[in-house]
């Protein structure tokens, strides 16, 4: 029984349920009593017998819990308990271990007006009581997916020796070009108005840590962001948060194949994992959000991701008499029809992009040494989701980055910093960034990006 | 020599040079040629034979590398090469692994005019090219002290059934009630001034992410966050950020001994952890910044935090005769001399100072049972730093919260979610605050807080 007491130096601590599900017969000791603390989710009362169910959130199933017919007269639904009890195997065709009561304390007691009843309620309700939605099962185990998904990226990048960096998240530049961002302004200044800015100028939030990310790879080679970014997009739609996280590797000495190569090592690893490590969570999801979500991961993870070049991807989209909505020509973006189509015509699996035209891309994209219309980059496309990724190689070399600057009449003293970059020992480099929350659709399958992050910020929305 | 394809489904890539150093002796097969990538730190020609060496960032020293007497002539400090060569071990008292040369290749060519000479620069200085500065030895080292800092606490946390939770950057309310906030306002909507709020309602930077780290502790038992946060501080002065990172840990069902061992157990695991993985790192801080550093990291680890009560600690102050310029009365807070006094006086280790005056804490912290003027809370001072951590146990009773939220005026409407957390299966529940940044001063010995960050933001500097 020496496994369930994971957390050695605190004996004292309440087991794990999860722990005690993990261990099964090896965690029974019918002679050791054992305490957990929760809150319930399930109460049925039978003729001699009685039920509850008791979660602490480190499993989608919590403990059962097996009392007198009129134990649990007082425990309400959603209340926290501590239970103590002998474990034991329950019966019927899969048996679970359960808790013989000894004896429980109500913790916490909770009113019948509690909002998270035991029945169905709509995503759209769940998430007017974002405080409360995370005991329920979707969400709880989603934020467990989270976790593990958090802990994968980071245990990825530290085994191959990248290094992590907090790039700023107030900044003066603007990675992306597309000015829908947040303007960051004192509460202070606002009163006194002595000094118009705080930083001495208009300052932003990032929406992107790329660039600084650059300054990074240029000393230790490997480097990876994970933290927030913001766009001001005012598109009310279950694609789009102003708060979201972003994951962006960047790194030195390597070429478009060698970035196509890391993001699908990396995402195949991370999924792998976390088919492994979650496998009740995923199998929850499977069940009740998206039947299709074990095979298409098993399908990402065990196939060669398709690699496109833009021209080829253009040409089938036009040859085909699919696209119905959105005609396309060479030169244009793809649009999500676009998007279905491609991912669907190869067999559902996750489709890279590469080198599309460089007028349509931002500046800092490498230019194709045969070809000056052309940037070393990719978009992965995956089933459900749409672009998952989007990375480059980055242009090195100061002159075409410095015409690039001045072609398109940005501030070209905001980038002397940059410039900088390939000023001094530059060297071939490159990136991606995974949008986090796009990751998590794709892996639970939830349709409304709200779904998948703790508090959602989005128009109009500022709550918690 | 396996060890060295550390990397190894890109058999391509460059051998880190951290690999090879580590490899020692064993990485030695003089049949094999090896490849390195990075930026030349030092260039010594002599009479016959000339030395380079190359650091990619894995490591404070680089590969030195042996060449012909006119083999390095074109290269330049900072730039970057490629060089390729056999490994041998040096000569010398304490001889290294070297390559002697078979070929190297200019990647990145560095002009004279690079500010980042090989020689002494003030820290001020290095401020200004904080785009170029993590190339030298110190910020080198502080960035992969900062990365394997961030691995350990994830680690921690994630062995001991913690889950990660990213709670909101963009918020509504205030948990410190300082006032000192950065407001988030959008540019789109200055430019049309249609709807004076993107949000709805005025939007702010956070200031700690506990407030909402407790609806996830009231639900998966054990969280964590580890994000940025903001302080819109007019101090201009060593020990502050207007933006730095905090993890903060929040746990359902403990009281304050158990907080106080958690953080003091977390501690001690980075810490520990820390001198074992960044030796090289901690040996060069030691030598160049703070002589005093691993003594000082040792005693952290080897000893009991002292646990001391605030009225004991008060007491003690009184009496000392060295407390000069800051008179103290029972109910003050602790200025910078007494805090240096208390760690003195207890032989420089860490202290926790516990159960403070209720008037001079935050609305959240729980009134103790036996006394009303005193709340469960600790601070925890370490020498040299001053405060490092804060943390307490939460009032998790509605009745008491509501009322403090009452009696200071606070606008309840905004609380009612928070006070909800305790209306439902209210449980007792506690955490505490690291700020990333103090910490790393705590073990680098860097004695401004704006070099242990990869872009600092403070009053009057945004750049990069």
């Amino acid at each position: 029984m020496n496994n369930l007491n994971y957390f050695k130096r605190f004996y004292k601590w309440p087991v794990r349920i999860s722990d005690i599900r993990k261990s099964g017969d090896a965690g029974i000791d019918s002679n050791k009593i054992h305490k957990v603390k929760g809150w319930v989710r399930n109460i049925r009362i039978q003729k001699n017998v009685s039920f509850i169910e008791v979660n602490d959130g480190s499993s989608v199933q919590g403990l059962q819990i097996v009392g007198d017919k009129d134990t649990f007269s007082n425990i309400k639904h959603g209340s926290a308990v501590e239970a103590e009890g002998n474990l034991m195997k329950g019966e019927g065709k899969n048996p679970q271990v359960e808790m013989q009561l000894k004896n429980i304390k109500l913790i916490g007691d909770c009113p019948n007006e509690f909002p998270l009843q035991p029945k169905h309620h709509t995503f759209e309700f769940l998430r007017e009581i974002a405080h409360l939605r995370s005991r329920g099962n979707t969400a709880g185990a989603l934020f467990r997916m989270r976790n593990e998904s958090t802990q994968l990226i980071h245990q990825y990048f530290n085994k191959n020796g990248f290094i992590n960096v907090h790039t700023p998240i107030i900044t003066a530049s603007d990675c992306e070009g597309g000015g829908e961002q947040f303007q960051v302004v004192s509460t202070l200044d606002n009163k006194s108005n002595k000094q118009p800015h705080f930083f001495g100028e208009p300052a932003y939030l990032t929406v992107s840590g790329q660039l600084e990310a650059e300054i990074f790879a240029s000393s230790h080679s490997r480097v990876y962001t994970f933290g927030p970014t913001f766009r001001a997009e005012k598109s009310n739609t279950p694609r789009h948060l102003s708060e979201f996280w972003m994951i962006e590797p960047e790194i030195a000495f390597i070429d478009l194949n060698d970035n196509l190569d890391i993001a699908e090592d990396f995402l195949k690893y991370v999924i792998n994992n976390l088919l492994i490590n979650c496998k009740d969570d995923i199998e929850f999801f499977n069940k009740r959000i998206d039947t299709g979500l074990i095979e298409r991961l098993k399908k990402t993870v065990d196939n060669k991701f398709i690699r496109l070049e833009y021209k080829d991807a253009i040409n089938l989209l036009k040859e085909s008499k699919e696209i119905t909505q959105n005609s396309i020509e060479m030169g244009d973006d793809l649009q999500r029809e676009h998007e279905k189509y491609i991912t669907q015509h190869f067999g559902n699996v996750p489709v890279f992009i590469i080198n599309w035209p460089k007028s349509i891309k931002p500046f800092y994209m490498r230019q194709d040494d045969s070809n000056p219309n052309v940037v070393s980059n990719m978009d992965l496309l995956v089933p459900e989701v749409g672009e998952l990724i989007g990375g480059s190689i980055r242009e090195e070399r100061y002159d075409i980055l410095l015409k690039n600057i001045q072609d398109l009449g940005m501030d070209q003293k905001t980038y002397e910093w940059y410039l900088d970059l390939r000023k001094y020992g530059s060297v071939p480099h490159g990136g991606f960034g995974l949008g986090f929350e796009r990751f998590l659709q794709y892996v639970t399958g939830l349709q409304n990006i709200r779904d998948v992050i703790p508090i959602p910020r989005y128009q109009n929305y500022c709550k918690f």
